[in-house]
């Protein structure tokens, strides 16, 4: 049996989808599909869901599941009289805390994702432009500007995490790669000298080789880059670089982009420039 | 007076922090600081944040605001003898759903934030990988392949929100900008060749001139490339292109990048290949 979730909202939908998602992850055995329904922001448009949602409950047989954050309460009524299992966020939360913060709240459509100040897209926009520029070793002279630089073996996860730095946080993160260019005459993996006055902004990144080599196999198959036994080498290789020079580091093999980043950020408490919305 | 809101998690905390900035919006006239507190994944670690939380209510002279999505029930009733007001997210929902769902959810630390399977992480890397190979027209022969592909003008956001889509939703979004290399004869601005047999896939952005003037000054100051002249003429015709070429477009100017990119996911119904978490 399959039931359906629907995540309302009259804005991005990313409150709605990212609380939806987390509190049905917890019931495992039960199948549910789920469908996010942004800028719901017109009766028109909420009196069509409604329709759509009414008609998913005949066609499953079960009432569906409606997470929403819908602020307009006009809008909110008409989805209230769509036959469904309601978890309305905003109601539930807002008059407790209205109560606390004796005042009223702002019903007002949209603020929530308002885009904020010019200077917060400026410091987006820098910092994206910043991690592209910076990626991949490109450039080396802008690491003073660097809030944190991110080292590890080619295809270990260091461009997604500092573009993500840089879009979720307007963190400046610059990468740069480990290579066999940097093996001292013993064969040792030595800390790149365009590094060594910035070691204490260095992140290290680590993966398991096994993961390592079907992503670089994607990349380049049957080659020596993706061979089981280079992949071995190299992330040995980093992480007693890392070990050695006391560079904190972390295992992306198991974590996603958003929480290697987090994980950065909790441990480095490097300072976000603004937040996510 | 300044209240201070503590949103906890025993993951990466963007769920929590999500839904609270959502409800601390709708006050507009209160003064709350924000701080968000990750990966509070241990009773040691709950105690310590206890302790903080005290100091702040004595600090601010009013109780914290706790909001909350910590699963394991220890550590959040460590976190609820704390001196807050506490908005605690997972009670408060999850059982009613259990009820409805007629099943019990698994309290799992740290499940809501699992990875996923290994293809949602290579789609990823692959997503993010071809907007960085495809961006500002860099390469055009992968067109076939993307799912979207972004044009407008210098600076008016193709870029972030490319990495965006790929990072977030696992989409293929090239970017492609007009210059005036595009020009006619006659002066107007012509759907480039590269683009003709991709039209189903182009979706335009825009933005107000003033604030491109703005955008581009940051990056060369006082040039022709950053005039309001220049700036003007090229809006214009990027506007008059879409108009006669059908092409929906955007104006970026008042949205962030998380509202352009879903705007674009509503409009074109463009499947995501994963889902954020």
């Amino acid at each position: 049996m399959t039931r359906t979730a629907f995540f309302i909202s009259d804005g991005t939908g990313i409150t709605a989808e990212s609380l939806g998602r987390s509190l049905l992850a917890q019931f495992e055995n039960v199948e549910i599909r789920m469908i996010t329904k942004p800028y719901i922001d017109s009766v028109d448009k909420a009196h069509q869901l409604a329709a759509v949602i009414a008609s998913t409950a005949a066609r499953d047989g079960e009432k569906p599941i409606i997470i929403d954050t819908v602020v307009d309460s006009e809008i909110r009524e008409v989805i209230r009289e769509a036959p469904g299992f309601k978890v309305d966020i905003f109601s539930t939360f807002l008059e407790p805390l209205e109560q606390e913060l004796a005042t009223h709240s702002s019903y007002s459509v949209g603020r929530t994702h308002a885009i904020g100040s010019d200077d917060v897209y400026m410091d987006r926009i820098h910092s994206v432009h910043f991690a592209l520029d910076n990626d991949d070793g490109a450039r080396t002279h802008q690491y003073d500007q660097a809030d944190i630089i991110l080292v590890g073996v080619s295809r270990c996860g260091k461009t997604p995490s500092s573009l993500y730095l840089a879009l979720q946080f307007g963190i400046r993160a610059a990468n740069y790669p480990l290579t066999e260019d940097d093996l001292d005459e013993s064969g040792k993996l030595k800390l790149p000298k365009v590094l060594e006055q910035h070691r204490h902004k260095l992140f290290g990144l680590t993966i398991d080789p096994r993961r390592l080599a079907a992503i670089r196999h994607e990349r380049r198959p049957n080659s020596r880059y993706s061979s089981m036994d280079q992949c071995v080498q190299e992330v040995t290789q980093a992480e007693a670089l890392y070990r050695r020079m006391h560079i904190p580091f972390i295992d992306t093999t198991r974590f996603s982009v958003e929480e290697i980043s987090t994980r950065m950020i909790a441990e480095t408490g490097i300072n976000r420039r603004f937040s996510p919305r």
